[in-house]
């Protein structure tokens, strides 16, 4: 499931070309993205907060960032929820796989 | 040359792995990266500013970034100049070639 749909008025696409995409979430308190997959992505959280990720498999864990974090992650199947009391603005920068 | 050893303790490497490197960049107004190059690259400006690019060939050029900006480069090489009153803080994420 593509982050872009599943997060829905909270997902902006900013850059698409051949090597990347790079997605723009903003999160109010309580909003989830909906279960999605992506490829090996880096998230840079532009303002910090706490947040929630159900995995694939039911499980959860509990995050909580600083603004200005950058988070490396390999291929992944999650739905994340906003937390905290803040809205969240984070940018999900997913690496395509040029043609491997 | 190197944006990581050009732009001196302005340069942070935050994350480093087969297929990514992100530099944290911040600029006090006046500063320069020094001239550097890069491959395929994204800038995210975290916060904005007014800067002056000096190319290779000795051409300038002025930007204003807003903070949130994300701006999608290709192979350049370039010295920047922090030309606003106010610090510049981005991010610098360089994609490595895969191996092709």
């Amino acid at each position: 499931q593509d982050l872009a749909k599943t997060a829905g008025k909270d997902a902006k696409v900013v850059l698409d070309n051949t090597r990347v995409r790079v997605i723009e979430l903003n999160m109010a308190p309580g909003d989830r993205t909906g279960m999605h997959s992506h490829g090996d992505n880096i998230v840079v959280f532009v303002s910090g907060g706490e947040a929630e990720q159900t995995m694939a498999d039911g499980t959860t864990k509990a995050m909580s960032r600083k603004p200005g974090e950058v988070v490396w992650s390999g291929p992944v199947t999650h739905d994340t929820l906003n937390k905290g009391k803040t809205p969240v603005r984070t940018l999900v920068i997913e690496l395509k796989d040029n043609g491997k």
